[in-house]
């Protein structure tokens, strides 16, 4: 695998997608490399489907380890669709939201249990890890703020949570950088955009010593 | 849990659904309790969206873990929908499938693994295994002519495997058989049908003391 694999997570509202794509063509010219902004489910049919399954507003009965396994279903079918093939054409890959999502929100947010929702997303990823985490860092509070002025009305059904159920999910996100202090970088979300833009940059470059 | 949970296993094509269809009348009778056959995804509208995805024929490029992940999916969903619910109401469930056949279809036709797929669903079924699982045996090639002469036409994308896949299938139900004696009984599914119906309903009704 000769491409660099990086995931940004955080919660709804932290700007981890404003930010990505205005760090996408700032990325591209540093490392002369071709870079890949992804989500889940994107880029994929199959995993389009699952996703239409997991958000259908419909499905209120949907149990949180059916939920769970969906996640890792689509995520094992966008990884494969759509990052494996990315870098091994040596490209930079930056997925808004990957296995840690699953743990915070499914694993603490829904309650199953991190090391069981972090063992299911194992299997599912067949243990591939990104090199590099970026953990944009906001209170939930915040987090939510932003999101019900930005669309008061298109929220799906995994937004109408409660702020407890939020705070469980920044808890967890905590856990997991303290855990993985060689993987996740947490950046503080708060600052202003382009100030979180700029250390986000600073951030790769240095890691994976690009453009010197 | 005061009911009694039964599953059915083997390959397609070794007469389970149509003894089943036969056995349930019987074993009311004898049981005075009310019996429910099911088979996944059942019943519950959230698990045929799921079933929907994975037998959707145009999913070609459907990655083997993924397929096992939204098995397990539609199970959870199945048993809290459908199976968990008839427990507690003190009926007796029989499944037309359950874990076991994805430990044969995905772990070992597919070649995942079968304790990582046997691990998978018991995170999927919260470890509820059946108290009782009759395994109907007939030889791969024995069920795929059965197969292929019911239905000329509508044969799903799950049907259309190599006889050296269904051979795996068939070695690792043989290993489940052995691994878990108490559990499962191994049926010739050969015989006639009567005979395999009879075989059923007394194994069943000795295993559970039932009608004495």
């Amino acid at each position: 695998m000769s491409g660099i694999f990086i995931s940004l997570e955080g919660p709804d509202g932290s700007g981890k997608s404003t930010t990505a794509a205005k760090l996408v063509p700032q990325l591209q010219q540093l490392s002369q490399k071709e870079v890949i902004l992804t989500r889940e489910p994107g880029g994929s049919s199959i995993s389009e489907q699952i996703r239409q399954v997991i958000l259908n507003v419909d499905n209120t009965s949907m149990d949180s380890r059916t939920e769970a396994l969906l996640y890792a279903a689509q995520r094992r079918q966008h990884l494969v669709d759509v990052i494996l093939p990315a870098l091994a054409a040596n490209k930079i890959v930056i997925s808004d939201r990957y296995v840690d999502s699953s743990v915070a929100y499914q694993g603490a947010g829904r309650e199953i249990g991190m090391k069981q929702i972090w063992d299911l997303n194992l299997f599912a990823t067949d243990n591939l890890l990104p090199q590099l985490t970026l953990y944009f860092d906001v209170p939930p509070k915040v987090g939510l703020q932003r999101i019900n002025q930005a669309r008061a009305q298109a929220v799906d059904r995994l937004e109408k949570e409660t702020l407890v159920f939020h705070q469980r999910v920044a808890d967890a996100y905590q856990q997991l950088v303290q855990q993985f202090p060689q993987r996740i970088v947490s950046i503080d979300a708060q600052q202003d955009p382009t100030q979180v833009k700029d250390e986000c940059l600073r951030i790769i470059k240095q890691r994976f010593k690009l453009g010197e």
